[in-house]
């Protein structure tokens, strides 16, 4: 008669409707449609049917605690599911399904922001306010680049389906398809298709389709790739009742079982040798035989098993990674899948790609290479990306590199370059800067340089004695599924 | 590195101060001390002494969330450790250590109250206070009998050692020493002795010695009961540096493993067969063969062990029962322990009692039976208590019965009695109604009279959908050990 993660309460659904939950979907779609119906979307049947109702009861949300990160939560009478929050927070009666909303890069009363050249200093602390949105197992990261607020990092009327991206970003009435990513983005009213990544600035009533990736900075450079016909339905379709199917569904859900003696425990511990200034979230999944190295950082609902992280590597959120080395300084973005791979020192797995090797048909990536963001290489034959390369698209031989993979020194040369579905214009040297001055910002930020200095403590230093604080939800009535109204400070 | 029930966190205890609670033990010493050092009691090194730090961050509180108790907490950077709390609390820099909070019985406003005769009606929504209170295993149950303020049930400035109990009371600068009570009670700058009981109305700058059963009714009836010199010390004994020794603390230590798996898991179950009509806490241990019957009420961190818990009776917080039967409508108030005992229908044993009987030289207690509170039963030989009786006291053979037993209705007719070290004044009838009433109103707070009528609705029915929500304190820092400040309501 309690809630559980192995059975369901059965009463909630014998019985109970759950009113206010129902009232809040019903209100978030109406935001949503008045937007996006113009658009041909509608999100009253996804918002009914993607998720199983006792699912929000099931679950609970968490929220880490420590010296580092002051908390401001605020939550008002929401639906948190399986939320991990960290900074601070205001969310207003939204629905987060097993979302993440990090707030570990939030900027400060004081702080400088320089947007387009022009800088503005802070007001307040920036926080993240959330209101009314559905977020669904969607990755929320703060790294802001919002010139119009810089204070504060919004999500309004906002749907996102599984496994979506929202990454330094505005982000208003929006429709973000499962597995896309927007990316340090703006976005007004726009529906992002299953699979996109769009990192481009400021946008309003665009409709991305599935499978496009196009990062723009204004009048320096331009990248456009377009996934052939009929390859993105593969691996993710979300049909028009909001029923997932693909292989990276069926990837994640075949390990999900994992993670339920994690979220079973009040307080798990990670069960291998980390080193004193790695971090290992012990809601990670630690599988087989693992090694971490200095440095490293391994977030929550990461999954990794029989491989090594290596020093100053780090595993991001909802990132799986199976048979795997990390020779160093390796990043492995949110959703990024890297199976039966070598990466060199330095590589970067962008946004939910997924780098599926075999044991018969392994990858070997060379050092200092980017795999960018919605990346799929399916190896049919052993695969060796270059060092010092960019490699986009769809992979599955040796040969399709040749269209969709670039050495880096080249590319930082080029203007415009059409290779196979991918187009570039601009500025080549922009470009590649621009993208290795974001990767080591990643490192720096996560603590692979920490040298016992505090100006280098990272996340990997500062989470270390982070404590978990469990919320659940009613269980009965008609809050069933709601959470009761919390603000938490320090 | 992370928080745990397993390990202790090392670093805490190699390093960093907890600097914060320091401060707080020590604001809290020099708050009682100003008005009991006159009478004797210094608490700074119980303070110092009697929780070793560490526990202060291996703990986690948690509070239940119901729709039948509307919350509403705020706790102000307290130190909280194993907390329970149900209904409306506030809490303010105070150390709670593995204490109970309920607040199912909480007055609403515009109930109308009556104290002494008047009738008085509620401007509020009574709320319980805590401010810089030291409460370690301390169980507070708020029926509250406060006429001074009946909107808010207070304890101000206390220091109330390991498993004693504070039942409806306002409790200012008050000491109570360990295994002890006060019950429906307001105190004023008391020291309250070891397994003293004390029901007694307002009582401002006495001392209570260790072993002193005490009710009192003011101008109705008195009963009066000091242990033999020398038996107290055998069950409970508190030295200056706040060590606990005797067989009370030995017995629940032999058991106090057994909660272990049930605090490391993040929502635990219940693994025996309940009728819907009871409730079995998931944070009460059930161990060997128990049986549980319809509108049975077991509390979290109650222990039962090869017992039945008969129809419509109930196990409180911190009781231990082992190896008894409970025909039914049975009451096993706060810290009662029940061994090796066959107690009849509505039989009641009160606060803190030790029944305890063996294999060998089994206990049985006849229907209608009222146990005294803090009543010791140690048998060493086959012990019978007849039905209707009330018994108290030192007991350990038969005989003993003769001047620590008698029969209620003997009781009601009687106005002066002296039995052994007990006397009693005043109108017999009036004591036994009363204690009658109060046994009766306790089985219908906590439902065993349910007969599906919303109405009947006591504890046991209400407590059924509750979720629990778990907070755990910083674990670094000078905030190590304290909690972030929260408000948490409907």
């Amino acid at each position: 008669m309690h809630c559980t993660t192995a059975v369901l309460p059965n009463y909630n659904y014998n019985g109970t409707i759950m009113e206010k939950l129902e009232a809040l979907f019903d209100h978030i779609a109406a935001r949503v449609n008045v937007n996006l119906k113009p658009m041909g979307i509608d999100v009253r049947p996804l918002l009914k049917n993607a998720i199983p109702r006792e699912r929000h009861l099931l679950y609970y949300a968490f929220y880490a605690l420590t010296e580092d990160h002051p908390i401001s939560f605020k939550f008002v009478n929401s639906n948190l599911a399986g939320s991990y929050f960290l900074g601070k927070t205001q969310v207003d009666r939204s629905v987060l399904y097993k979302s993440d909303v990090r707030g570990d890069e939030l900027k400060q009363k004081g702080d400088v922001v320089e947007f387009n050249g022009v800088k503005t200093k802070l007001f307040y602390d920036e926080v993240i306010r959330i209101i009314n949105s559905y977020l669904v197992k969607t990755l929320i990261h703060n790294h802001s680049k919002n010139p119009q607020i810089p204070e504060v990092f919004r999500i309004l009327n906002t749907v996102a389906m599984h496994y979506s991206n929202i990454h330094g970003t505005t982000t208003e009435g929006a429709y973000l398809g499962a597995f896309s990513t927007v990316d340090l983005s703006v976005l007004h009213n726009c529906v992002i298709g299953d699979f996109s990544y769009v990192q481009a600035g400021d946008l309003s009533r665009i409709t991305i389709e599935p499978g496009r990736v196009w990062l723009r900075a204004n009048g320096l450079f331009e990248f456009n790739y377009l996934y052939p016909e009929g390859v993105v339905e593969q691996y993710v379709k979300l049909d028009e009742n909001g029923k997932l199917s693909g292989k990276f569904i069926d990837y994640v859900d075949d390990l999900k079982e994992d993670f339920v003696p994690i979220y079973s425990t009040a307080t798990p511990e990670s069960i291998i040798d980390i080193p004193d200034s790695a971090y290992v979230s012990p809601y990670a999944v630690i599988k087989g035989t693992c090694e971490i190295g200095e440095n490293a950082l391994v977030v929550q609902r990461a999954h990794i098993e029989n491989s090594v992280i290596g020093k100053g590597a780090n595993a991001q959120e909802n990132c799986y990674i199976a048979n795997s080395i990390f020779e160093g300084n390796n990043v492995t973005a949110h959703g990024g899948k890297v199976i039966w791979t070598r990466n060199g020192q330095n590589v970067f797995v962008g946004f939910n790609s997924f780098v599926h090797g075999t044991e018969k048909n392994p990858i070997t990536i060379g050092r200092d290479s980017i795999v960018m963001p919605h990346t799929i290489i399916d190896a049919e034959e052993p695969i060796e990306i270059p060092e010092n390369s960019a490699v986009w698209g769809y992979v599955t031989r040796q040969a399709d590199l040749e269209t969709q993979c670039v050495n880096l020194d080249e590319l930082a040369k080029a203007t415009d370059v059409t290779l196979g579905n991918a187009t570039f214009k601009g500025d080549g040297k922009a470009f590649v800067e621009a993208f290795k001055h974001r990767i080591d910002h990643i490192r720096e930020e996560n603590g692979a340089y920490f040298d016992g200095s505090d100006k280098t403590r990272g996340h990997a230093q500062k989470t270390q004695d982070a404590c978990f604080n469990i919320l659940q939800p009613f269980q009965a009535g008609p809050d069933a599924g709601m959470y009761p109204t919390m603000t938490i400070g320090n």
